[in-house]
């Protein structure tokens, strides 16, 4: 049974000490879909571990999937700001753009041209199967929309499109990554051996709740986005409801607003909810919210410097997305070539001539 | 009603008026699937047409639909050979690469991104419902994959990537653009007029049947490719099934073999099939078949002798595909460019620099 959970745990373990030993032996794409405005969920559940990952010494990628805007919706708002900003964001947390290529799904023809191929390696039933697409399906409320159905396919494109090897998910996202690791194998069995089959690395990134202390999300408005200013932070903050009991303890199912903001200032100040808890003491609500809002905007000051500093030169911004685009282009025409070799579809080039007389003998 | 079939049938009369009246109004895209070699039954029911829609003065568009060949099977096959020896019927059949753009759909990434938008505006259901999905999957007899369940999107991309406003059909194959239409409404109304809505332009082609009477088709080993030399197709005339009855009618239901020989040699030389019956008499099957592959042959020299030229000149066949790669990639990138500007997912661009500072403001 070597794919049970456990074991996938555990080779994960295993995966972490070689990516220590050998960084350089590994790539790594992570990404955001630019719904909305980035947060500080978005932080400490994926971007301080993109930067750790880089900072580590492992190539690493990481996709803006503008594309993915509208798998479960029909509009695409304001999607220049939003991927605009997470590059802002992106670099203000200490993403490199030497050594991470920061792109835009939309702006790479050749991954998306990786569809096609990878589409004729699954079935519809597969398709169906995928965890992402059934969850994002019940949550839409809306009929199946074609981009969401082939939604494991984009994913085994985007990873594969870098022979991407290393793929970091939370505890409950290992199976999103199998369809991927079935297209790698599937193709490199049918065709030619092209494409590495991703490893998955679990994790462990602190969850941070909304400040309602349901699932973090722009739709709940329970969110403290990265763009949000020192007074529009303590503003949130002063809004979230708690409750009237002065003792505050840590307790997220029977006193969620109130747990919601312990975990909040303890992640921000590196410390722990109940240590927080008991720092609060007997003072209340309001305390909690006075010292939350201190934790919270002590730990942004320095991303909204830089934020700030970013903002005021946006032709530097445009700059390194055009220069991951353009290295993501770069990348995905190499593998495209080798794929097209693979399958026997590169023709045209001077180079195919003698194929090309004996293809016509 | 104005999408009955009656109605279809009376709109494609006006448009073969407005097409003879004024060509250059019109961009039409046909294909084939590179499965095999070319026969006469696609010279007849459609690289001719194409030809002529070609010298009446419309620019045409011809895809060798690659991808299309693991719609519904594993294995791709030789399919350099059967690409290029599809140029080199096109060339051999009067396609002229000045006025036609002949190219391989593996190489155009930007037509295969459109793939992703389109993707978003049709549903699961929609992709169900399609013929083409529903007939080719009962024929295969395997599960649906991918990449045959998103063949409506894959069209509409091949057709709207040039912005094809002209689609000829047979028959039965009106509704096979309808998503087609549908998607390039979908585009334009959600997002901007980038899209023509193609109209279907029926094609009276004379329907030839394969040596057996039932449908030409290389799996049932019933064709007369153009690759044939004249002795192979005597030899695979010679082979075909008729009956002892010597005297020779045209009746389709009770002697399919006979009277697909009569189609052929009539096609072939401009006669009817009543024609060529009354030719032979009573003189039997083998006088028949003498007189098939005679008008086959006659018919059949001209392409042949330029297909020869064609094949001892592989340089020539390779540059006119990579011609049409590069003229269908840059119309493909000017398309990706709109449909980018349209949806809001142009970043990069220097001239971008005043929307970024807004959008960063």
């Amino acid at each position: 049974m070597p794919d049970t959970f456990t074991a996938t745990i555990e080779r994960s373990a295993v995966l972490a000490d070689q990516l220590a030993a050998h960084p350089e032996r590994y790539r790594v794409l992570t990404g955001d879909r630019p719904t909305g405005p980035l947060h500080l969920g978005h932080l400490f559940g994926s971007i301080q571990e993109r930067v750790r990952l880089q900072d580590a010494g492992v190539e690493s990628f990481v996709i803006i999937a503008d594309y993915q805007v509208i798998t479960d919706r029909d509009t695409i708002g304001d999607v220049r700001d939003h991927v605009l900003g997470a590059v802002v964001d992106y670099l203000a947390a200490g993403i490199d753009p030497a050594r991470t290529t920061v792109f835009a799904h939309s702006a790479v023809p050749a991954l998306n041209q990786l569809m096609l191929p990878f589409l004729s390696l699954v079935t519809e039933a597969e398709l169906h199967r995928n965890p992402t697409v059934k969850a994002e399906l019940a949550d839409s409320g809306r009929a199946l929309s074609g981009l969401l159905l082939t939604y494991p396919v984009h994913q085994a494109a985007d990873i594969l499109f870098c022979k991407g090897n290393l793929v970091p998910v939370g505890k409950d996202n290992a199976p999103h990554v199998e369809q991927t690791r079935v297209i790698a194998r599937r193709f490199n069995e049918r065709y030619a051996p092209v494409f590495p089959v991703p490893q998955v690395l679990f994790t462990a990134v602190p969850e941070l709740p909304g400040l309602d202390g349901r699932k973090m999300s722009k739709s709940y408005g329970n969110t403290i986005t990265l763009r949000m200013t020192a007074d529009e932070t303590a503003a949130a903050i002063r809004r979230a409801r708690t409750d009237s009991d002065r003792r505050i303890t840590f307790d997220p199912e029977h006193r969620p607003g109130v747990s919601a903001l312990l975990t909040t200032a303890a992640l921000c100040s590196g410390s722990t909810p109940q240590a927080v808890a008991e720092q609060v003491g007997d003072a209340g609500a309001g305390r909690l919210k006075q010292l939350t809002t201190d934790a919270v905007n002590d730990f942004l000051a320095g991303h909204r410097r830089r934020r700030a500093e970013l903002r005021a030169d946006p032709g530097h911004v445009l700059a390194v997305l055009r220069d991951g685009n353009r290295t993501a282009n770069a990348i995905g025409e190499a593998t495209l070539d080798e794929v097209r070799q693979a399958m026997g579809t590169d023709y045209g080039s001077g180079t195919q001539l003698a194929a090309a007389s004996s293809a016509l003998a």
